[in-house]
């Protein structure tokens, strides 16, 4: 997906040039985990014009690998980035309609072939949201990854705006996520596509406490039992540029909670939780058993995206276990 | 419309940010006709989001009427440029499917209404190749601007990467045509269009005489005879950075031929026949039976446009009559 | 007036470019009622040259009435600005003498004309202080508002470094200021115009409170007794990029306090006042009666001024509307 | 002099920001001898700002003396520059009236003291043209340095929009030119300042021949006897991106022509005429006898000036006399 | 090797930034040709920092391979490039010395698994001229190479600047060349470095005839009689600008003479050089015993270069060809 | 030293350009002082081509006197930096080995002729700790300067990264320290270098009190008793966008300790030590007898020097005599 943000805190009415990138929930997911050395292949379906080839090449420049990804369709999908600053909004205008990952159709991808050796599927609730044929795409994926063995895990992921074609998130999600072994929302997601609230539910007021997400997490595990971990995100906007980032981890047993990051100078915000993502994948492989762990470092590798432009969290696991050895001084490395 | 050119004859693998505008054949056409100081109004469909109103925004800037603009639909036209060099042609990425005036409908713009004040009306060949709904919007056009005897005048404009709703121009166009006072083609319209070549086709050899295109305009004339005046635009490509330029006007008896620019040095030559358009429709206006005037004023416009940035061509009269009156030195004015 | 900033909080002498916008106390006053909706009438006085012109297309494109713009005068007004950073103050050299509205002259603009279908008139300190001429003009225009029974409001904007023309603001201000129905002032400007002093007087050290203005408004009252309301903005200045912001209103009777904001990440300050006095002035035409509102919406509006670059505030109402309901978290809206 | 220029090729209704250098006549041909090595001195009078601090800095980098630099006045000088392309002419705005160097009078620069260890006074037509006080100031000058036998040069320097204080160039200027050794002008200033026309007028053919200027040369010296030298630039314009440029030297006997230039691709020709000045008076100083090298070697500085950004010509003596040699090829230097 | 680039033709002492990219000799013929479909690993040494993993990821990004490419030494090469205008020249300051791969030593690189798959070996003058060590490895990599079977090209890329380490070009160049199959030379390179002069040799005069190099080729295939072709490039330098761009290949028997290109908008000659030896590679690979298309290919191909910014040639098999068929008008499309 | 600086926060691997300008510990601290209106010399080697051209322009620019500079060797030494943000930190890559200064030998520099009219030298630990032959001409330097009386001052400034010539900080320091008058350090050089703790060690946790430094002071004055004042500047990392700021002074008998500032949105830390050493010689040498006059403006200084960007700190006294006063407001001065 093609990423046109607003220089320098700019409105959309002021631009007169777009800062461009690449980037996209799975995608963003993919490049964190190819960062932190873990082979990553991403699929999708590009068009067949530079701008598909633009995707590409950047993924590569990632290390994130791309045999799978198919050609066709008739646009790459865009989104348009307005980056707020104190207490006026980011803004996000979606032009995802009609992409060729939107207009992608049952079959296209073999997925056998995809997981012929891989151990790990990873979606968002941002691909059923696009279309019907990428929600079928989504399902028959689920499925055959199920079928194969392979942990399948999602980011819930909700964007209102996103939810046009027809069903609604509350609808298609469950089938989708009966089937996986990792739950990933943030403090507003399992209210909005399932209807579970915490017991705290004012998410703009800049605190965020995670034990009020334990029942939360209670209710997803009981809604989906084969759920092995639970994950929430937890974001307290105190404005938009100073937020508090943490997050909880349930196993089904016990909930773990990860310090809380005061970040109060944030470079870009998009893809924190995908990042969050990246860093949960790369400690469940990494950390076997160790979930205390595993939370910390998704929590602190998604802290520092926040201080990265574009979609991407470009850094490096020294990095990450660098924070999360509680050094949030910035201190200059020379 | 928005435009987004990659900076500096970057490749489109190459950016990091678009340079952003707007642009459009028939805005291009209500930008000119708006700096000549005429009243003019812009008939178009917007999505109601911020870029739809930065184009609402832009228009009024050049002081182009937007009463009769009307909101809806999901997404703004996009148009991706990539600016050649020398042999390096330039390139357009069109994204404009599913835009909001390509999902216009028969009977959202109420033309009675519009054309209540209007002497003159302009359509391009763009618009009816966007979309089957565009198409029957400009049909109803100009049905009800010839019955009010309004002037009609077209930009044959053909553009083969658009008409993919079905029809093809040569089926579209002719029923459409049939009706217009004026008719403007490229070099290479009017055989795309309706299969009618000059005697010497080849365009690419950087050589275009005006006396090749006398065939052109009376097979034209032929084809429709209610044509006052047939126009070609004649560009003679010695590579991407040096065109000639230059045009004939036929008024069914004689072929005026325009002096022929040497344009060594372009800058942007995105919009040169909408302002050779916006330069006729002034002239036309203006000078009265001088048709040598009109056509001259035309091409002296488009040859200006031709050193600005972007899809406007922001000249005043006053800058194309003394280039009309032969300076073509460039001396500082100061 | 043409504002020359310089760049990412570098200073005057580091620059290789200066931003280019336009700007000024009225005009921004103008931009900000028209994004709200009103119709607005800007009268001033400009150069014939382009840059004269490029003020006219700027007002246009934000739906500013030109109609009663003057042209004449030898330059525009300039004014340079370096944006300061932490306890680095921002710096601003005017350049302003001389400029086309400096050398208006009695007479030039036709207010009985300009005033015909207006029903608000608002002026600020700082055009009297530009000139004798711009003085008497001024004093023109509010006789002339007066005598039609149009309702004045002035911005006493007190600007040291203007008064040159041989006048002092003392000398000159009340007798402007005596006719006027609303008074706006910033928390030192009635010290510094008319010597009367708020209770707690150190601007400087980042606490400003609402009712430590009291006495001031209602000294200013009883000099002004004609005023139907008196505003006065507090700025805390708790550094360069971190300001409290708030403002007091006393309607002769009762002093109404608003919500003090924290604006941690100032991204451009100037122009606050004015995006407080538009914002005042769209309340009280709007919300008739509710003073509380009508203040708050005000005290808002300007907050998120500073968060834009430029000197307008680039804000709908509904986006005031969603801050005045307590929403400071700058969550993405997407 | 602040000079604002519009960045690649934009007109100025499309800019966003500005590029900001220093330049001016005289302050162009004092840096442009630093660069050659010689010490040199500029006398102006700057405003007590960080503008004016910024342009005393930039002389120094550029090895100028600021020893006579007084200090004093409201603003700094600013000229406003759009660049042209093709037919398309570049555009100045001065807006020069009131600066500080404007508001000299007489005697505020203690010539005596300036000139102490001086051999050489070079000014132009542009002071003069500023105002009375500066017209005065020059005459002071000239008539000290005269008196202390210092060689006198000056630059015709022709610009109708700034003569506005009250008299005309051809009132003023001959008292001036009558006590200068050198004379340099380009192709039209004799004409514009003089009434002395050049056998073939039409500078705006794109031909200007070096013989046909031997009249003027003659016509000068005739009517400035005591001239040792009269200097003629010689610039076709062919567009505004394709100059010739050359010049001849009349040494009272006898007229040299230098090569013409093919400036094929310009990237600045603002400052063309004072690096020519800088070059010769750099020439004469080090040459001496030999005008052929000495015009040779003006010409080629300044042709390279054409190829540099901004007002200063920032070339090495080794870079001209590599020029001088013939070599045009542009071969990198690795 | 980073290259650091002035913007927009400012010079050394006027920027304020630079353009960064990578490039290099050999790297950016394994980008054409990975750009052209082969598949190309290129074989280097980086030092383990940021900088030497931006050059790894810049070459995935090109989906050139990686495999081979060790880590060490200290830093990574720099050159610095001011680019030139008309007859200002480019010029370029190498800081390359002490560099990762400057530092490489005998035996560092494993060539036999290197050359395990290997059908190509491509190496150019500029690696023996950086330092011994870099000279020995190259001599490693050549001997292998041979006794492989592989076939050896190479580019003599003569820099002056860079032969420091002891010996000089001539005493080195002709024990490494005398194994080449394939070597290519530009219009100065045979000269410099085994002094074999074509019959005409001022290349600055801007004509350079194909046919004055039989000799030279006949002269380097009598001394290297193991070369299956020799190839020299063309430059005709009318000035920075503007070049003439063509080639001979010689087989031994026979000259072919390519197309002369006209470039006369240069956007960035840099890498023209190895753009060729890309092209020529893969005609070799592609278009086997039609000498003339493989020698016209790489001179398109290389021409095209010209229009791009950076080492890098950006074009598609399908872009060269559509230069090869003789259409270099530019056109836009769309 | 060149300096190449990522743009706004990104990270190296995301870069296209990089801002570049000159610096380093004693440049910085030489444009301190003469923009604080002192006579300053700087005494460094640069390689004869643009780039230590330009360096010498810059110091030109700033009134930094540049009569001692030498010229030879290879190559300027460079630092690339990447901003960090909020907890990720800055990162510095040093290019400096094998620069003009790396190389320096023995008697280069005339130190009996430099010192002639000096009364006070300052050198920083990173001069021995670039090279062998810098740590001698450093040494040259002190004995010289000591036995001409001249007051010596060093900042300890240890940078891990550099010492790489063989020996460590702790075995060449002691000698070179020895004979220092004035002895600055940060609140880990002593640690580092001597092996002199603090009593609560760790700095990053964001609160570091001036009063834990007394004994570092007192143990380095029984080390180096010979030094008049022992200095500490004592920097609090809150994170990378926010430290605190302030420092202590030891004058063998009594700590000052000075205001705290809290740098709140740091726009560039580096240089920041510089800048303190700067206002210090300046305090010293200004206010004599007034130590905590001294330890406030130098404190006062560089706390403002973290909003400029670039390696100088560009303020003037009064500037800094402003913020001494207790005005952090920052309010805008107009």
């Amino acid at each position: 997906m093609l990423r046109l943000a607003t220089p320098e805190h700019q409105r959309f009415s002021q631009v007169a040039s777009f800062c461009a990138s690449f980037g996209g929930g799975e995608a963003n997911v993919a490049v964190s985990l190819a960062n932190f050395g873990l082979p990553t292949e991403f699929v999708t379906r590009l068009p067949q014009n530079d701008l598909g080839q633009s995707v590409l090449m950047e993924l590569k420049r990632h290390s994130v690998g791309t045999n799978h990804i198919i050609w066709g369709g008739e646009r790459l999908g865009i989104y348009f980035l307005e980056t707020g600053s104190v207490s006026r909004p980011s803004k996000v205008i979606y032009d995802r309609a009609h992409s060729s990952i939107a207009e992608i159709e049952s079959g296209m991808i073999e997925w056998e072939k995809v997981f012929k050796e891989a151990a790990w599927f990873h979606w968002t609730g941002i691909t059923p949201a696009i279309s019907r044929g990428a929600s079928v795409a989504c399902q028959e994926a689920i499925a055959i990854a199920k079928k194969k063995g392979i942990t399948v895990s999602c980011d819930l992921n909700f964007r209102k705006n996103l939810w046009k074609w027809g069903k609604s998130a509350s609808e298609v999600m469950p089938e989708l996520v009966k089937d996986c072994d990792i739950i990933l929302g943030n403090e507003e997601d399992a209210e909005k596509v399932f209807g579970i609230k915490p017991d705290d539910a004012d998410v703009s007021r800049g605190e965020v406490k995670g034990a009020n997400y334990e029942p939360v997490c209670k209710k997803l595990k009981k809604q989906f039992p084969q759920a092995k971990k639970i994950i929430i995100t937890l974001r307290g906007s105190i404005n938009a540029d100073h937020n508090t980032w943490s997050g909880v981890l349930y196993d089904g047993e016990k909930l773990f909670e990860a310090p809380v990051y005061q970040i109060t100078h944030i470079v870009d915000r998009v893809g924190g939780g995908d990042s969050f993502m990246g860093g949960l994948i790369y400690g469940l492989l990494t950390y076997h058993g160790d979930d205390q762990r595993v939370l910390n470092f998704a929590v602190a590798a998604s802290c520092l995206k926040h201080t990265i432009h574009g979609d991407f969290n470009l850094v490096s696991v020294s990095e990450v276990e660098q924070l999360m050895k509680g050094d949030t001084s910035g201190r200059v490395v020379r």
